[in-house]
C-alpha cells in the first residue's frame, strides 16, 4: 500500500469520473459512498457486514466523538480504526455541522465556536486548529476544515459571511493539519444557493492547493435542480486531479445525476435511518415496509439481491418486524440500504468505466420510475 | 431424522440427566436453553447467528405472536419455522402466563380466558382449545397446555383453585391436541410456593401420560430455595421417561442448580433483556458495562472467549455504545449473552456425562464468586 495520499481518475465519462483515492489504510474506488459510523458504529451493522457490502471508508462525526467518548479517549485507547474496529480508512467531518444543527447556545466568532453538549449541556469550543487536532485525536485519514454552514433560506449578506469566514477557517486548518504525507485535509466550498459566492468560494479553496474538495451546504432542504446547479456551479473551478466530495448527500437519484456533475465521493445517514423507519432502498425504487399490503407478501424485498436481507426475507415478516418495532427489521434494513447503495456505486463506477453513464442513469431512473412490484 | 417425538436419556449423575430429545425437525441436546423469539425473533440476533451459538430449539410466545402477526397470518405464510426462518424445532408457551402479566381486563372462568390485547386493546377469548389450535397454526413442535399462574404471594386457596383448574385444562388440552406423532403438548404443574399442591398436581399430570412435563409458576419473584424446593417435590413424581422443563428459568446458577434437581429444559429473556440493559454475563459473573470504570479499558469481556462479541471488542468500547444507546450495544451483548448460556448448558451436558456434575457446578460457581478482573 502507499505511503502518501493520493488520487488518480482512470476513467471519465462526460464531467463523471471514476478513479481510486489512495492511503496508507486502503484504496477507496470512486464514486464512493460512505457509511456514516455517527459515533463509532455504523447503526444497528456489525462492522463486518459493512465491509463485506464493498464500503472502502466509512464518516465518522467529529461533534458526536469529542462529546462521547471524548477525542482524548479515544487517542489512548488506540484511535478510531481500532476503538470501533474498522481497520479500512475513515473520513471525519469537523462537526461545524452537528453544531450549528445539534448543540445548544452556539455562538460563532472569528476565532470559533463556542456550544453547549446536546448529550449533558457541558460547554465546549471548538475552533479550527481545535477541529483539526480533534480529528488527529480520532487518527483520521481524510479530514474536513472547520466552516459555518447556514440554514437555507437566508440572507445573501449572512451566507457571504459565512463562505468568507469559511475560507479563513480553511486557511489556519490547512496550517495546523500541516504535513501529513498519508492523510489529507480537505476544504470545503459553501456559498448557499448563489452563484457568485460558490464560485468564489471554490477559487479561493482552489487557490489553497488542498488534497481534495468538499461541497458543504447543501441537501439541506433547497430543491434538488439548486443542488445540481451549485455542483455545476462548483465543480469546474476545483482542480480535476483532487477528489470532490458532496457532504451529506443523498437519495440514490441525488448520487446518480452529482456524479454526473463530477462528484466523487458521498455520504449520507440515509441508508441506515430510513432502514430503522421501515424504508427500504430497491432497484425498484423506495419500499415503505410499514404499508399493510406487505402483511400477507410471502415475497422477498428483491428476489435478485445478492443480500440476504433483500433476498430471503419475506416482505411480511420485514412487515411484522417493523410494526413490532423490533431491533432485528431496523438490523435488516438498514443492511439492505447500505448494500442497494454500494451496489448501485459499483454500478456507477462500472458504466463510467465503459463508458455508458448516460445510459446507465437512464436505466436506474426507470426502473426506480416503474415502482415496486404490484401487491398480491 | 426420526418421524416421532422422543426423548433419550444417556447418561446421569445424581438427578442431573443428559440426553436428547428427537423430532422430525431435529435433536435437542438435553440440559437444554432455548433463547426466547418472542415475537418471530431472538431480540438483536440473527437466526443464523442463534443456531451457531449451539441453540437447537427457540420459544415463541403464543400471546405475542396470535396479536401480532396473528396466528392464522403466520400459518398462511407457511408457519413459524418459515416466517421467523428458523427450521430448527419451536416450542411455544400456551399464551396463558402473558395474558396474566401483560393484557388488560382478564377474566378467568372454567371455559378459558378473556382479555384485552395491550397492543390495541382488542378483545381476545383464549381457551384450552384454542390455545392448542394456535400453536398448531404456528406450527410449534412442542405446545403447552393453556394453565393459569397465580402471582405469588397468594393464598393457598387461590392457589389451589387455580392449579386445579389448570390440571381440568390440561386434559382438554391433550384431547385438542390429539395424536400427533412428531410433536408433543406438556402439561404444566401448577401448585404455587405450596409442596403438597405441587405433589397433587404433579401426580395428576403424570397420570395423563403427557409427552413432556414443565413446571411453571416459578421464577416469578421467590426466593431461589423456593423454588428449589418446588423442584425437589416436584421432579420425582415426573415420568423418568419424559423431559421436564423449568419454564422462564432463570440465573445461570438457577438452571446449574435445576439440572442439580433434573430438569432438562430452560427458557429465559433473561440474556437477550440483559443484553439491551448493557448487562453481560460473563464465566467471571455479570458484568455491567455502563459502569464507568469499563470507560478507558482496552481489554475485551472475556479474552478465552470464542464469541467475537466477548473476545474482539474492547469494554471500552461496549460501554460507549451502551451509553450512547446504540443498536450495536444490543447487538453485542445479546450475542455475548446467549454464547455465554450455550457454553454454559454444553458444559453442563459434557460434566453430566463425564459423571462429575458436583465438580462442574463447584467450579463454575466459585468462578463466579471471584467475580470479573480489577479495574485497570
Amino acid at each position: 500500500m502507499t505511503k502518501g495520499f493520493g488520487f488518480t481518475v482512470s476513467s471519465t465519462d462526460g464531467k463523471a469520473r471514476s478513479g481510486k483515492i489512495t492511503m496508507p489504510r486502503g484504496e477507496v474506488r470512486t464514486p464512493a459512498f460512505m457509511p456514516v459510523g455517527t459515533g463509532g458504529t455504523v447503526k444497528a451493522m456489525y462492522m463486518d457486514q459493512v465491509r463485506e457490502l464493498g464500503a472502502d471508508i466509512i464518516l465518522g462525526n467529529t461533534y458526536h466523538l469529542m462529546l462521547r467518548p471524548g477525542a482524548e479517549r479515544v487517542a489512548r485507547l488506540g484511535g478510531l480504526h481500532e476503538f470501533a474496529r474498522w481497520p479500512e480508512p475513515i473520513l471525519t467531518d469537523s462537526g461545524g455541522f452537528q453544531v450549528m444543527s445539534l448543540a445548544a447556545l452556539r455562538k460563532v466568532t472569528e476565532e470559533g465556536v463556542a456550544f453547549q453538549s446536546h448529550v449533558d449541556g457541558s460547554r465546549h469550543d471548538m475552533s479550527p486548529e481545535r477541529s483539526i487536532e480533534i480529528q488527529g485525536l480520532l487518527d483520521s485519514d481524510i479530514q474536513m476544515q472547520l466552516d459555518e454552514c447556514v440554514r437555507l433560506p437566508a440572507e445573501r449578506d449572512e451566507i457571504e459571511r459565512a463562505m468568507e469566514l469559511s475560507l479563513r477557517w480553511a486557511e489556519r486548518c490547512k496550517t495546523a493539519f500541516g504535513d501529513q504525507p498519508g492523510k489529507a485535509m480537505f476544504g470545503i466550498v459553501q456559498g448557499g444557493d448563489d452563484v457568485a459566492l460558490r464560485e468564489r468560494s471554490a477559487s479561493a479553496l482552489a487557490a489553497m492547493d488542498l488534497k481534495g474538495y468538499a461541497v458543504g451546504g447543501l441537501a439541506v432542504g433547497e430543491p434538488q435542480d439548486v443542488m445540481l446547479a451549485m455542483l455545476q456551479a462548483t465543480c469546474p473551478l476545483l482542480p480535476e486531479d483532487r477528489p470532490r466530495y458532496l457532504m451529506g448527500v443523498g437519495t440514490p437519484d441525488d448520487i446518480v445525476r452529482s456524479v454526473a456533475e463530477g462528484i466523487d465521493m458521498f455520504d449520507c445517514v440515509m441508508p441506515t435511518r430510513a432502514g430503522r423507519h421501515g424504508l427500504a432502498y430497491t432497484r425498484r425504487g423506495k419500499v415503505n415496509l410499514r404499508n399493510a399490503r406487505h402483511a400477507d407478501d410471502p415475497r422477498p424485498l428483491d428476489e435478485e439481491s445478492s443480500c440476504p436481507a433483500a433476498r430471503d426475507y419475506s416482505r411480511a415478516y420485514l412487515h411484522h418486524l417493523v410494526r413490532s418495532n423490533e431491533t432485528l427489521g431496523g438490523m435488516l434494513l438498514s443492511w439492505n440500504n447500505l448494500h442497494y447503495y454500494q451496489q448501485l456505486m459499483a454500478g456507477i463506477r462500472g458504466a463510467i468505466g465503459e463508458a455508458r453513464y448516460g445510459d446507465f442513469t437512464a436505466e436506474v431512473q426507470e426502473q426506480w420510475a416503474r415502482g415496486d412490484i404490484a401487491p398480491l
